[in-house]
């Protein structure tokens, strides 16, 4: 098949987009990336794939087109923008979104492509960096079956799981915000529990080694848990992260009338942790915030 | 050594305690033992043990004495009212505590208790009235080494895990508090993601099944999500359990002057779930909450 021999487009090569066009590399498509930072797009030469001036030049020929931006600004920046996507992307193609966005948003986005006969799978990732330059993320995608069977081949050299949430683009982006939601709660939730065990007294190695065995474990707490206990903030995700997030999720809540008051807390303490400086840094800083709360004095390492 | 010769006495033979009692009698200890409820006592007999009259018979000649009653309150009318168990306990001798207590409550339980030379060793619990059973408990306990020692063996009977969480009564409530705090935030939050997961139209047995193997992964939402897929509300942990839980989080980080606001707002979501009707419930149902919260009908099954 012509389509199979089409080079793969990409746009957005930060941590995670460099790591996916790399495994894509390593699989054997061919990857005409761009990147608003030019040295991004060295990076994406020396790999071995080609770096292009523009997002109107990483669309054109290309089949699919993956878009990895910070967000939906960004993506309608790439798409529709001055020498954007939408330009040159050739009827018939794919766009692969996997930005973190609105599902409202990714809905909508959906039927403006269909508009111009683009397919659209919302497809937003999980598992970090170190996965996405594996081969090894979790994809939980929404589209049309035909989109699907038409990107098969480069989803499945990105992903360890692919799950098909629906038809519809906004399914796979729901998905994602429910995953968010829950990890962001439990993050700040891992804050108040391990500040208030230490203002209580207790040995923190021990309380981590009790709940990663009891009712009280969740994944974030089990992750992020011992950057708490060796006081160690470099960055694996930023606190920034969850403002943008639980953002997505109690703007989607505003929308939809839907009351989220535990979303909205935690939220409130992400907000808090950028506001006292930590946004940049490793989002089980999130217990600093606590300690402030709660007057307690914070060692500066 | 003739203090090992001594039977267990047990006080407070519910769902928890007669299973705790049944795996010491399984392990080969003679057990004497009180509920207020006659028929508790009458199984206790049925199963090999001694069911007795008062506390205070409960509690004569025997070592360690056991306490798994539902709170502080109760744990005052059993040791110290009519016919209490402190008027009976041998000097020297361990007293067992189990229940979900307060931190401040238990320290002050030891230090009146040392004052009539009676060792008391903090100890709550976790794991279900299925591991009572087995004798595979987790016990999250703080005391002297000396009262450790000396109640090893009964300990031994009825944990699969002793965490020791230091010499100080005060320090196993703790470990259970916080345990109890992450958990039932992690609860009302699955509630909370599952109840605007389904509103936003996801198939929530896919939600489930992506959330299991994802970073949004909780304990509890891996334990309590199939209740709320299969609208199966049979109480293996009622919703009045977490009132009282994050009721006693709530009341130590107000004495301890410590923020915690998500156990706040977890705290209000079981308060309405039980003003809702649904406090005997399983605790799966704060989930109808949200749905009341946000306007859709419930269908009453």
């Amino acid at each position: 098949m012509e389509r199979e021999k089409k080079p793969v487009g990409f746009i957005g090569l930060g941590a995670m987009g460099m790591g996916m066009a790399r495994s894509l590399l390593e699989a054997g498509f061919e990857v005409k990336g761009y990147d608003i930072n030019p040295e991004a797009r060295a990076r994406l030469a020396q790999a071995g794939g080609q770096g292009v001036e523009d997002c109107a030049d990483a669309a054109e020929g290309v089949d699919p087109l993956i878009v990895m931006v910070l967000n939906a600004e960004q993506v309608e920046t790439v798409l529709f923008g001055d020498a954007g996507a939408s330009a040159t992307l050739d009827p018939g193609s794919v766009v692969i979104l996997s930005s973190t966005v609105a599902p409202a948003y990714a809905a909508d986005l959906g039927a403006r492509l269909a508009a111009r006969d683009i397919m659209l799978i919302d497809a937003p990732v999980s598992g970090g960096t170190a996965r996405a330059a594996s081969g090894e993320l979790s994809i939980m995608a929404s589209g049309s079956p035909s989109a699907f069977e038409q990107a098969a081949s480069v989803l499945d050299a990105m992903a360890a799981n692919l799950y098909r949430m629906g038809d519809e683009c906004g399914l796979g982006s729901v998905m994602k915000m429910i995953n968010q939601l829950l990890a962001g709660v439990h993050l700040a939730t891992m804050g108040e529990a391990l500040a208030f065990a230490e203002s209580a007294g207790a040995d923190l190695e021990k309380v981590y080694e009790v709940i990663c065995s009891s009712a009280g474990m969740s994944w974030m707490f089990q992750n992020r848990g011992p950057h708490v206990l060796k006081e160690d903030y470099t960055p694996h995700s930023a606190i920034d992260i969850w403002v943008k997030d639980l953002g997505i999720v109690l703007e989607t809540g505003r929308d939809r009338r839907f009351p989220l008051p535990l979303s909205a807390a935690a939220h409130q303490l992400f907000l808090s942790a950028s506001a006292q400086g930590y946004g940049r840094i490793d989002d089980a800083a999130v217990v600093k915030v606590y300690r402030s709360l709660a007057g307690s004095k914070e060692d500066e390492s």
